[in-house]
């Protein structure tokens, strides 16, 4: 082997024992680290993320970087080395236009602002967060511009969260969407909303913590490479290979919150454990591609988890774990997973509202970035577009422009990914009936095991070997198009809601 | 301040983060890691001790220690940077001495044992260990000898788990009690054992985990500053500076274990959660005084938790759990925690035949290192001690020699402390009830807070400041007897008894 890919290979099992620390030390804070070891784990994950950092950083590591782009060794490197080299270069040399002090004064004006974020929400008024937003918004301009001097800083950001994607395809897109949209949302709303009183009660959380753990096995996840805890919200992570664990939360009086999180995150966490092995210690194992992720996690919480025919099999076994269950009749329980209607905020959306949640975040991060609309405009602006796409007005800023805080850090560019994500699902399931047949016979006849399979083998296996649109292109052989999830939504509400 | 002295602090700071990362990985092998993420945890623990060990043996470290080490610096430093400056130099000279080859080898030799002896312990046969176990005395011989070269090894190797131990002082001990202690089990043994059918039964696991939190809360354990969790074998790990961690096994039928776990690492936590923040990144905050740290666990599990006062205020708790314990006459449960009786297993030993499983181990280890008797004669001689000591006789490997895993890996010198801890246990029994008064009175009272707050401000705060013997000197104001164990046995367990 050439002594410089070999020097490299040993350069990034070192970088990633100190992600591995810092993904571990970060798990243990949000499920087990008591309040008083605070301090001391903040010092510590501090600690292995800047050696992380600094190792991605060094001038060695470009200049091996630099020695393995040579067309004459490159050419000679196996897939996943390829794709590591890439972007590994690629980010070692956007770091290397961000001034040291720059960085710095990024990475604290960013910890500092999601702190006066919160105080705002809870104090619920914009005004606390303006001039934080202002700095950030500004600050992320100069970072990105930086990083890439010669690209539009939005562009920049999206293909940061979604490598290979931009503005013009999200705009074709987010615009077929919401006209489709907002016409059958308008349809359901006139159908009105169904009675579902018959689920309401107390259901005992160890209860819902073994539901969450017979979906997990049902869908495929695998308990020899990954375990569950409870967080404040649920979220995945990979601690190490052979590792992935998913966290729930859970509310006495609202089941369907946990049991639907569980098959989220339990997807997010099957993508990651189907990873071939072969891509072990290559940049194809970490999926930092947002959009491909989400579409997996949303794939089985949506596409498979709120179709009646997900439940036939095991709704029995949800009434042995929470026999509430045997009192709602399984109509009733189909029609609240599916209970479609306009709310403010976006994490307690359905699958249809959601997506016009995103396009409100997305015309908000275009008028922000694009048409420099000043920040004391923003709330209003909300407010006006939540009013166009949902018909509801928010009250305060903590259900409007305060809810997410994802802009507090500087995560422009985010929000875009998780409706791509439902996008490349409707492709995905077009592709999968024409592949393995009707879903809904699959999964009445409890063989969704084959649809993960199917999954692992066109897109869990690859990693993130190609990006999403690649990976759309090898699966279904087209193009990107929001067509497919708009005839779902079409065709599964005409059908529950009778019009 | 000094700067070397301000260098020595942040390269001591460094040395903690990756003694952090490998505590919390090794806790999550032992706790939470599913089985395919072994050999990427296991290689993740290798690199972080590897490189604390290699900055602990680095010559700038060395140079640091031998500069702070003058007279005219050493005496201007406060008593945790003398104690810390003091055994890191040391441990460093220690370690200075050992050929790296030979380490290297050592560490290697030592993990090919540790599985060898569990295959041996599987099969029942020494003959399988013998040869491993030939060599790792060979080794422990050689490697102790690098360390200290005009020392006895094994006067080294004890006072490696608690310095400032002999074995002058310990032979002294041990024969007192030995001598107190063969007639007192004669005497417990012609009364007959207590009739505890009436504990009989399946007890609820996550009963049992309640139990757990309710007794580390009764004696002083702080949830904020700490945690839980499942494992094969019961432990005690201190994290980080806040987090203190105890861990469980469970037994359906035996609800008893699982309580005395709990209470005795709740001691040994208890002791960790209480040193005192000013300790903080000194040598003082790490307690590898075995004997002294045992003495916390000991004196919560058996000369609190073992008398029928502890129970007084909580015994109906308990039952509020664990229903089966309404039905169990609260005389019944106390002959049941105080059920004596000889037996194989050190393990699962009452706190009167374990002294005497300690001093065979100690005279086993003498008749290794001082007497060289040969391998092959060791599970020969381990039975005879048995006989002599217990009056039974193993019938077996596995229930004799091969038991316990501490000689696999060279842990030798470690087995006394465990015994010393109940020794040193007398002695602050005698003082705390000439403080505070009678121990019955307090723990029926509800007050045992106030014992946890008496050993906190005479033991817990200085760590490992002062060692054992400085400890019970200051405390006690006398030399360690075993005069006050034994007469604590006696009293109690001639009431019990009636002898």
């Amino acid at each position: 082997m050439n002594k410089t890919l070999e020097n490299f290979k040993e350069y990034l099992k070192r970088i990633k024992k100190y992600e591995q620390a810092s993904a571990l030390i970060s798990w243990d804070l949000q499920t087990a680290a008591p309040k008083k070891s605070l301090e001391g784990k903040l010092e510590a994950l501090g600690f292995f993320s800047t050696e992380a950092f600094r190792l991605s950083t060094a001038e060695c590591y470009g200049d091996m970087l630099s020695e393995l782009s040579r067309p004459e060794i490159f050419d000679t490197l196996d897939d996943g080395m390829k794709v590591t080299v890439r972007r590994g270069y690629r980010d070692f040399q956007r770091f290397q236009r961000v001034p040291q002090d720059f960085y710095t004064e990024y990475v604290t004006t960013s910890g500092r602002s999601e702190k006066v974020w919160e105080e705002a929400k809870l104090a619920n008024d914009f005004r606390i967060f303006a001039p934080s937003l202002d700095k950030i918004i500004a600050m992320t301009k100069e970072y990105v511009g930086y990083m890439e001097p010669d690209k539009d800083p939005y562009e920049v950001l999206l293909d940061m969260y979604e490598e290979g994607m931009d503005s013009v395809t999200i705009d074709d897109i987010f615009t077929e969407l919401k006209e489709g949209l907002i016409p059958l949302l308008d349809k359901i709303r006139a159908a009105g909303r169904p009675d579902l009183s018959a689920l309401e009660g107390t259901y005992d959380i160890d209860a819902q913590k073994k539901v969450q753990n017979l979906l997990l096995s049902y869908i495929g996840f695998d308990f020899d490479a990954g375990g569950t805890a409870e967080s404040a919200h649920p979220f995945t992570a990979t601690l190490c290979r052979g590792d992935i664990r998913v966290t729930n939360h859970y509310h006495e009086t609202h089941p369907i919150s946990s049991i639907f999180s569980a098959i989220h995150e339990g997807g997010h966490a099957i993508f990651e454990q189907n990873i071939d092995s072969s891509l072990a210690d290559t940049a194809a194992e970490t999926v930092n591609l947002m959009g491909l992720h989400e579409s997996q996690s949303r794939f089985y919480e949506n596409i498979l988890g709120r179709r009646p025919a997900f439940w036939i099999p095991i709704y029995g076994k949800l009434g042995g774990l929470l026999p509430q269950f045997k009192e709602v009749p399984f109509d009733t329980f189909c029609r609240a997973i599916n209970d479609v209607h306009p709310s403010y905020i976006r994490t307690e959306a359905d699958e249809v509202t959601y997506c016009l949640h995103i396009i409100l975040r997305y015309e908000m991060e275009k008028a922000i970035f694009r048409d420099q609309v000043p920040t004391d405009q923003l709330p209003a602006l909300w407010n006006d577009k939540m009013e166009a796409l949902l018909g509801i007005r928010p009250g305060n800023d903590a259900e409007g422009i305060l809810q997410d805080m994802h802009w507090s850090d500087g995560s422009f560019g985010y929000f875009p990914s998780y409706l791509l994500g439902s996008v490349y699902d409707g492709m995905f399931l077009n592709q999968l009936e024409k592949e393995l047949g009707n879903t809904d016979t699959i999964l009445e006849e409890g063989r969704i095991l084959e649809i993960t399979a199917w999954l692992e083998e066109k897109i869990h296996r690859y990693g993130s070997m190609y990006n999403s649109r690649e990976v759309i292109q090898r699966v279904c052989g087209c193009e990107i198009s929001a067509r497919p999830l708009l005839d779902y939504f079409q065709k599964k509400y005409s059908r529950i809601y009778g019009f």
